[in-house]
């Protein structure tokens, strides 16, 4: 099959088309590693950021979630999920199947599973602090060998979103605005509903802030977040050379403008708005910016990438308020606003100023309102389906083994608690050995 | 243009001419793009050594430096830095301009724009502690926007500065010891002079050391800017395929024995002077290390590679002292010595033992006092315009909204004062709230 | 030699082949150079696991050590190692030389300097707290200059460890579980013994565990390790296109489930002895994932791989608690059971179910005992050259300037006594200047 394989003998024009195609291959195989790799330090992203920005008593629980979605989330979807992700279509678009440990490369199983493992991370996040870890790991399981792999076939593996039959145009998701993080997302709604506040969060139905311990961490994991999702959003191109070459490039040019102004929004706005810039929200903006560029870092102008990650950037702030405020759910980092909000609205701008190509496909830019409503059906889809199934399953969990720790597990820590080690040892580990 | 994209009817010879360069594009492409994220990510290095080596009340505020930087940097450079860059002669190599969000190709535009960030992300740790941040928002625009790409024409868009009619040989810069390092150092200089020192730090005249609040966010900061560095001069040689692989490996490798050589430098200069082996030290002798060897990376021995290094990690520590005692100016991080003075000693070095492939042309090797000349003028001319430029526009600054936080802010910290949060926040945090 | 240079006067069908050649030369080297810079950036994850997992009063003195072993053993590898390793044969397979600074191509050299410096680095941790920083020096460069490349031309230089003369197989060790690891991790095993247990580490002759200061750091350094573990055992294929590409795609895919399975079995099995899973343990179960799986990341099946790496994490918290109460060497980081005792196990599993292609070269699937028995000479050559020669030169360094500081400079800190300064400066800092 490779050039380098093969016997010379076809000495005529035909070897140099084998050659360019064998080496397009070779070099979107190279592309995808790498990119993979980036992808996979994104869950020190998430464990820097989650710990960060919640109490040092949680830390090791923190760290503790993330080692169990990278680990048992790179073995569930390896035996299960890729198989009911890319496997062939069992269902008119709906299911596949490939068997146990099915592979298409590779370089593709190792991309698509650190994506795998990203999915379940978003929901670690939310519920921090208070989630029974036995409950965790379960979910996480479900999270990566069945929510995600199964919804992820209907429009990566070639599934229903994009068949014009039943959609007004086919639905786009370059790299998972909705698939990763909205179904991420809209979990975290569910789980952090479900599992309750924090002791503390709410004084007479008010909010109280609850700082996390480190904003360092949460620093350094945005930059570490930011730095993967060029692998990410430019991984997903899967393919390098040519015009992929030019095309993955653009993505990964898009995703920092996206990020910059996504950034920029929410930093300007809490400036004007609080009378100070703030670091949290600027965080969550830059991430909330990576997002809204996710699902249209392909069908995207610079320009309307800009303006899709600044809006992405605003609404986070106004999202967060709006859970936290109005919901009155719990959520520990702003994961429901940041991947699931976030998310929906990157699904959707491509419907409002997306291009193909020199095309205008978008509702403002003379596109008409067919990929609008393609956007809008497939981010429904995917509400529909993480919220319904995170929903069953988490009620299940909560029927049985319960979702939550004691009271008095939560106040001293789930790492006292869960784990037996504090993240700072030091006088008073000694004293709990 | 690619061969990937046309129809292979030309199917003799110049089929595998066509693929050839298709492929070598396509390789270069990636590589660049690699590098750009890997340059990406050097901001994470400077957000933990520049906070790592000063107040834990400050850190807050550098981690809205950094995150600034990329964000709005990103953005003017996209809209008019590249352009002014990268754009046609607009002036005899004085002045370049392409019009607004100008391009040369993603992969192009992104690795330069991490670059354009870099050079404004040294000035803040210089002036760490004191400044206001919306001042420096400012002159972070004009440095990312003006100062830099302007200067940055003259010697990679074939600017003046490779004009051998008025120059005494084509200045050498591979990858920015002068145009981005020393042009970051010396508006570093102009600004910690002009902001003035930090509350505390001279007593009597004399300097009182202030130190860090962490050093391992320091440590942790030198590696992963030594990791970027790699594709910081590495990505420089813009191209892959060839020779273009055997160059750019070989830049890496330079790279690496002059970090190297500097890290010891320095290590072993504190050692034989205080007698013990200073950590401080050594880091900042790593990262001159590293700027001195980014101007001749491309054109030193591995020897000559490892003599530059040992003498920037010698030079910084001295360099450090003489700011510090005899300048009389705070840089909080010793920006102006890493960056301002290795930044010129690389440039310089190539004149002295500088090769162009096998053949000597610096001063001790056989080449003459030429290429001397040439470096020496170009280092000047960094110089002279970023300390002019930086000391017009600071100065307009200060008689406006001005410099310098007032004495009670600073004393409280700008995370407090100008953020209205702290990096570690708890109990301390609630008072403030 | 390579095709962009030559002019393209054949213009028949050889210039395909030599094209071919020529970009499988060049991706390779571009797949090198990345691995290169993924495996660099173990330094840092070195540095965060040390020092997270020990006291806070030695963490300036780790951070001095990883820089010493990057610095130092960056140039003594350049000059003196990599000629050692991979210079022509000088004595039948047992010794090599080709001349100080030898090289065979940057990319390849840059790729064997980092693997060098990660095998001094493993020993650091297990002395931590309490060895004289000048005898860590030299022992550094003892063993990146001579015990770790002599050791490695055995293998990867065509050495007597491939003469199927004298061995029943060839050995395998694709990336190193025994030339990089477990010669570090012996060599850690001789060094903790020589110089003896931290103070207050046993008493009456059991062990009393000893903290480290922050498991954030340490697991921030294990998501670091997992990273460039991609590049360490991916890059050991040294070449990219074609059959390759898949080749090393596969490996890490593998590397990335048998760090998973290791991750998970250390979890479970604490989870199991202790009623609540430990992260230290965790983090030391997915490093012997890792260690168990780089020698035979090119001869295990995808399940195989996931044994191996499940069966490392539970050896590793079983050999951990053997060096520290039946042995009583005091380990303070685990290096010995991570990288010996892991390294070992990795080296020996090939015996037991590797594969080569789809033939079974184990002893449990039909590939008989003659690669079992070429494993364990390999385990057992490494063994014991590392222990004789570590062993030898400490006892040198012991009678000279000795290995361990005084009892009043242990228990004030390293940091303080061999450094002067504090990882975590602040009034404490300003009373001791």
């Amino acid at each position: 099959m490779s050039i380098f394989n093969m016997p010379l003998i076809i000495q005529d024009a035909t070897a140099v088309e084998v050659l360019a195609e064998s080496v397009k291959g070779d070099m979107g195989m190279l592309w995808m590693l790498i990119s993979g790799i980036l992808v996979f330090f994104m869950q020190a992203g998430f464990f820097l950021v989650e710990s960060g920005m919640t109490d040092s008593k949680n830390a090791v629980n923190i760290a503790m979630k993330n080692f169990l979605d990278i680990a048992v989330g790179s073995l569930a979807f390896w035996f299960i999920g890729y198989s009911l992700m890319y496997g062939a279509d069992a269902s008119g678009g709906f299911l596949h199947w490939g068997g146990f440990t099915f592979s298409q490369g590779a370089a593709d199983l190792f991309f698509q599973t650190v994506f795998a493992a990203t999915a379940a991370t978003i929901v670690s996040g939310a519920i921090a602090g208070r989630t029974k870890y036995t409950t965790y790991a379960i979910f996480s399981i479900i999270m990566t060998a069945l929510i995600y792999p199964i919804a992820g076939g209907w429009e990566w593996n070639g599934g229903w979103l994009n068949n014009t039959d039943i959609m007004p145009a086919e639905f786009i998701d370059f790299a998972g605005s909705s698939i990763v993080h909205s179904v991420g997302g809209w979990a975290a709604l569910v789980a952090a509903w479900m599992v309750g506040p924090r002791i503390g969060k709410y004084l007479n139905g008010k909010p109280i802030e609850m700082h996390g311990h480190n904003q360092m961490y949460a620093t350094l994991g945005v930059f570490i977040l930011w730095l993967g999702w060029f692998g990410f959003n430019g991984g997903s191109q899967l393919a390098w050379g040519g015009a992929d070459s030019d095309a993955a490039s653009q993505v990964v040019l898009v995703t920092n403008l996206a990020a910059s102004a996504g950034a920029l929004g929410a930093l300007l706005f809490t400036w004007f708005k609080n009378g100070k810039p703030n670091l949290g929200m600027t965080l969550n903006g830059a991430l909330a910016g990576l997002v809204s560029i996710t699902a249209g870092c392909g069908n995207m102008t610079e320009g309307g990438a800009v303006l899709a990650g600044l809006v992405g950037g605003l609404l986070v702030v106004l999202s967060i308020g709006f859970v936290e405020k109005t919901l009155k759910v719990d959520d520990a980092v702003g994961a429901i606003s940041v991947h699931g909000v976030a998310g929906a609205w990157g699904t959707l701008v491509i419907g409002l100023w997306g291009v193909d190509g020199d095309a205008g496909i978008g509702l403002f830019n003379g596109g008409g309102a067919a990929q609008l409503g393609a956007q809008a059906i497939g981010v429904l889809a995917y509400a529909v389906w993480s919220i319904g199934l995170s929903y069953i399953f988490l009620l299940i969990l909560k029927k049985t083994i319960g979702l939550r720790v004691s009271e008095a597990e939560e106040i001293a820590g789930l790492d006292i608690s869960e784990h037996g080690s504090l993240a700072y040892p030091g006088k008073r580990q000694r004293e709990i050995d």
